[in-house]
C-alpha cells in the first residue's frame, strides 16, 4: 500500500496537483484536498498554516519541475526538430489520456480561475514565472532558431501547448495535440529557413 | 438605470457569461449568479428549472454567437491575411483588457473544469460543438488555404487563440496575443505558399 507509506504532507501536495489539473483553483478546496489525500484535516493546518494559497503554491512548485523535465526530455535531444516537437505533444497526450482526459495543465487551469485578490495576485506571479521558465526551456530546445527568434518561439510553443490541451480535453482525444505539433513545426521550419540557420541541427549541450 | 430595464432572465444569463469568463464552471454557482444578476433567487428556478447545467448551457449559447461575430468581423473581410489575423487577436485583447484582464473565453474556462458526471458530459458536447463552429468560421476566413488545409488551420487558429488568452490573462497584457497572431500568420503564410495558392486573396462571399 504505497499511499500509506507516503507522508501526509506529500500526499496533500500530490492530491492538490491532481485537483488543480482537474478543475483549477476552485476544485482544490480544502475539503476536497483532505478527502483526496486521505489525510486528517489537522495535518492541513499543521503543514500549511497559511491555508489554501500556501497549499496551491507549493503544489504548483511540485508540478512545475515535472513539466520542465518533460520539456527537456522531449526537446533537449539530438533528434530532428519535427521529432522533438511531436514528442513533446505526444508525451502530453499520454499523460492526459492516462487521466481519462480529465486532467490537463495545472497552471493553465489555475490561470483561468484567477481574480484580483491578494492570493490571486500571488498565484498569478507564480504561474507567470512557471510559464516563463517553461518557455525558456522550450527556447533552449529550439537551437535552430537563434535569439530572439528562439525566445519568441519558446513562448509561442507554451501558448500552443496550453491551447491544445484545452481542445484535447474537450475532444477527449490526442488529435488536437497532434495537429498543433504539426502546425507549430511548420511555423518553426519557416522561422528557421527565414534566418538561414541550420534546419534540424542538434542542441548544444 | 439600464440594468433594471432588462428582464431577470437576460440579467441571469449575462451574469453567468461574465462569471464563466472569470472563473469557469465553479465560479458560476447559483448564489454567485443571483448576486451578480441582482435577481431574486426564485427567478432562477422559474426560468431555469433544470438548474445550473441549464443556466450554464444557455449562457454558453448566448456567448458563442458573440465570439462567432467577432471571428467574422475580423476574418471575413477583404483585407490581407496578416491584417485579418492581427485584428482577431487584437479584438480579443481589447475585450480582455476591458475586463481588467479578469475575463477570457467562457468555453476555455469551462473546458478546464469539466469532470465526468452527466452534466459535465452535456456541457462538454456543447463546448466541443461551439469550438468546432468557431473553427469552421475561422477556416472560412482563411480562403487562401483550400480544404483540408483551411479546416486544419481553422482548428489550429482556435487552439492558438485559447492558449494566447490564457497567457494574456496571466501577464495582464496583450503581448501574448500579439505574438501568437504573428506566429500564426507565419504558419498560415507557409501553408499558403506550400500549396501555391494566392497568398492574400479576398474571401469569396
Amino acid at each position: 500500500m504505497p499511499r500509506l507509506a507516503t507522508g501526509a504532507r506529500e500526499r496533500i501536495l500530490e492530491a492538490t496537483v491532481v485537483l488543480l489539473r482537474e478543475g483549477g483553483l476552485s476544485a482544490a478546496g480544502l475539503n476536497e484536498v483532505v478527502a483526496r489525500a486521505q489525510a486528517p484535516k489537522g495535518s492541513l493546518y499543521h503543514y500549511f498554516p497559511s491555508g489554501k494559497v500556501q497549499i496551491v503554491g507549493e503544489a504548483l512548485a511540485v508540478y512545475a519541475p515535472c513539466v520542465a523535465s518533460a520539456i527537456r526530455a522531449a526537446l533537449h535531444t539530438r533528434h530532428p526538430r519535427s521529432h522533438r516537437i511531436r514528442r513533446l505533444f505526444a508525451d502530453t497526450a499520454k499523460r492526459m489520456q492516462a487521466s481519462g482526459w480529465l486532467q490537463s495543465c495545472a497552471v493553465g487551469a489555475v490561470a483561468l480561475d484567477l481574480g484580483d485578490g491578494d492570493d490571486d495576485r500571488q498565484l498569478r506571479s507564480q504561474c507567470q514565472a512557471i510559464l516563463r521558465q517553461w518557455a525558456t526551456l522550450a527556447a533552449e530546445g529550439l537551437p535552430e532558431l537563434p535569439p530572439p527568434h528562439a525566445a519568441a518561439a519558446g513562448r509561442y510553443l507554451i501558448t500552443v501547448l496550453e491551447g491544445a490541451q484545452l481542445q484535447a480535453r474537450l475532444q477527449r482525444s490526442a488529435a488536437p495535440l497532434r495537429e498543433a505539433a504539426a502546425a507549430f513545426d511548420i511555423y518553426a521550419d519557416s522561422v528557421a529557413r527565414s534566418i538561414d540557420g541550420p534546419i534540424d541541427g542538434p542542441i548544444a549541450s
